[in-house]
């Protein structure tokens, strides 16, 4: 290849602003899309250089970049959860300077902490999960890995006060970096051992010739703006069949609880609950579907009666906000969970995909078929990042729905929480019996098991769901 | 004041729910508002169950509560940092469990830090302009502090295993905070003294009574939703008078630089800036206004050539996404001042308040007069926080900028950089002088003054740039 002349700089910008252009108009339509780009490679690489060249012929006002310093993974959080709110919305192309990879490498190369070559092949099959299901929702990823040799790094080596480089960055830190890659040829080598290992892949830029790198990596950026996304196919990847009906959900429940003897038991079990939660180190889920009126919100001020509301955050999963309609659909539970609390507590969850969005029609047969897949793995993630998942599903007969749904219709200050959508549910009743079983059937998994409750008798199901809560966090 | 009955919390339950709707639905509406309600109190005054009860007595899908443990101050931001993405947005009531408050205590008290009265009174200056900002602009505040005496305090310690609870708690990090308030009755009156320097537009509970105790909150905050807003009468605030035209506006450029001059200037000072950039602990904003076709691009092109894209960000502003407009005006800015760069570029930025929606007719006379206070307030506040503040005005003859529009309309890669809203900005010429001008009278600050530069001759104006943000860098 050439080096790249005027006119080919000016062609490449036209067909660039173009198709950048094409991209943002996908916004709000039914083939709406993004475009991530991870950017990757080793200093003196000219990563920034090629970036500001981009910069130079695109729109800069719709090229978002995100660059944040390479972090070693925190061991308490998958590792998307730092970039997940610099995700791009449809129509965006957004690079990561720094991203997953980055601080892959910063965690294997910072303190020697040398992930076995297991625990490599792990995260990098977490990695792969994670980006082709944002593939399979519209955002495209390209990878760029800028390449030099060891000679051709030691040539801007040699031109540096490296003393000084190295002893003077206060905010651009460092330390979580191989700073010493371009001083080590050891260390050099074995970077890029490594990242063979995940490259294969990526689009890999010999660097050394700096304007054809920086040409090659605007060709590659507008191919990919053109390029349609691989989405996996679904069907194939799945072969759903409906699951049998289970007879949690068919027959109603007849035990009972004495009024004096839940009182005592509850007190003594949420005590107990609070002291637990505050001293268990981990992230922990506590998560309610049911059926309308089944008792959720009853059953979540009582976990929450000795908690302080600073160890707590109870989010309400109504339909998703205008702008979250721009991003995959877990991506605004993704964005919930960085909060910073460590008991997360959902009423309704992400099973409204295969709830409400499957009855309603809101999506298509394919799409909630294969959300169980998804949710799966979202859950493993979590769970194998020192998080704790209870799933709870709040189950009563369709006679005692009715006598509740009237009871709140003629209590004033209950009324709100009946709604002309309720009844409209109730209308569908076996559907939802229908895909609650199949969600049981596909997304009860070892890590992340459900626990269905007949909650006819509210003070049994309490006493329930308090002990079986215990129970999970004292087990693991 | 007698303890409530059970049909007093049954009426105002109904009302609040009735009040909190009504917020609800004023979103996107001209009289749009949200709540945003602090809390207060030391340790067993009941803040929590407070707040519970209130969850009872609301709809509480609709009742949002940020509960971070509190943090000392970091000097490097302002206060509102770290709350300013979970500010309510109109339609909300929002309770910040820990807020501005809670840290100003704990930056007091954990190491014995012991800020000045002077340096407490400029804290709660800053805080006092932050919050009446917010008001003027639909958020309403309200404050309650829960209080009890050291004698209720320590019937509760009495019944607690102290040392279990102040050796077991691994994530409810109490290290930021006076872990041993209940303790000690020095530091339970020190807290007590200090906390009376900014509770006097608080309203205060006294908390000995739980159940009168959580019936007064939830009557405080039925007033809140149902009381108007305290707003700053802006007219008699300030007394606008447009301001004379600055000369640098109306006179074109005469100078020159010759091309092998500027070239040779032009890599000395890029690489000098980037190493300056670079060994700079502070936050640096470097803000570019002016009219269309001055040269932004360029210069922003220009400044970040060497510097690495893990050391800045940048902002390019236009009008206000959908839901960033049910915030108030600068709330967008606050937020993107968030994310860890520590240089933000802005293209265009809160200035376009006094700029476009000035001259455009899109907001009243009052409000953009009433916004160079703001801005001021604004820009000083992240000057006091260590934060460096450099604004350009960049201004062509009204002549050289038809050839540059001509130029954008006949290059086909450049031409999306010109459109008819640009055509239409170019008829109002004479108002946006106007606008400038006094933009310039009203918001030159020493703290963050304007540097008005003619980019009649590009080359001569891109030397200056840089040679001005050098010399303000190392000026402070």
């Amino acid at each position: 290849m050439l080096k790249p002349k005027k006119n080919d700089l000016k062609k490449i910008s036209l067909d660039i602003i173009e198709a950048q252009y094409a991209l943002k108009n996908s916004r709000g339509k039914t083939n709406a899309r993004a475009l991530l780009v991870l950017i990757g490679g080793v200093e003196f690489s000219g990563k920034g250089q090629a970036i500001h060249q981009l910069r130079e012929l695109m729109d800069p006002r719709y090229l978002y970049i995100k660059a944040d310093i390479p972090q070693k993974y925190d061991q308490y959080q998958p590792f998307w959860l730092p970039y997940i709110a610099d995700l791009p919305s449809y129509g965006q192309i957004m690079l990561f300077y720094g991203n997953w990879y980055t601080d892959l490498l910063a965690s294997q190369f910072s303190n020697q902490q040398n992930y076995s070559e297991k625990q490599l092949s792990g995260m990098l099959l977490q990695i792969s999960d994670f980006e082709q299901y944002l593939k399979n929702h519209g955002i495209d990823i390209i990878k760029v890995w800028f390449d030099i040799s060891w000679e051709y790094c030691q040539e801007f080596v040699n031109d540096l006060n490296i003393t000084k480089v190295l002893h003077k960055v206060p905010h651009f830190a460092w330390d979580n970096f191989p700073t010493t890659q371009w001083l080590n040829k050891h260390l050099f080598k074995e970077i890029d051992h490594i990242r063979k290992k995940f490259t294969a892949d990526w689009i890999v830029i010999n660097s050394e010739q700096p304007e054809l790198r920086n040409y090659q990596f605007s060709q590659i950026i507008l191919k990919a703006l053109k390029a349609p996304i691989e989405i996996e196919h679904k069907s194939s990847s799945f072969d759903y069949q409906s699951a049998e009906l289970y007879p949690e959900l068919l027959f109603s429940s007849q035990e009972k609880m004495q009024k004096k003897h839940y009182q005592c038991l509850l007190k003594k079990l949420q005590k107990e609950i609070a002291e637990v939660l505050r001293y268990d180190s981990r992230k922990i889920i506590l998560l309610f579907e049911g059926v309308d009126a089944a008792g959720k919100g009853g059953i979540i001020k009582r976990i929450i009666k000795y908690v302080s509301p600073y160890e707590y955050n109870i989010h309400c999963i109504a339909k998703p906000e205008d702008h979250e309609k721009h991003y995959p659909y877990l991506w605004r539970f993704y964005n919930k969970l960085s909060k910073k609390s460590a008991i997360h507590i959902f009423d309704r969850s992400w099973y409204g995909r295969v709830l409400v969005e499957r009855v309603e029609e809101l999506i298509e047969a394919q799409d909630w078929q294969s959300s169980f897949k998804e949710i799966n793995q979202f859950e493993k993630i979590l769970t194998d990042n020192n998080t704790v998942i209870i799933k709870f599903w709040l189950m009563i007969s369709k006679e005692e729905q009715l006598k509740r749904f009237e009871m709140r219709e003629n209590t004033p200050q209950k009324k709100f929480k009946i709604t002309a959508e309720d009844w409209r549910n109730r209308e569908k009743w076996d559907d939802y019996i229908q895909a609650a079983s199949d969600m049981f059937f596909y997304t009860s998994t070892s890590y992340a098991p459900w626990h269905i409750i007949a909650t006819d008798d509210k003070y049994t199901a309490r006493i329930k769901i308090l002990t079986r809560i215990l129970l999970s966090l004292k087990q693991e």
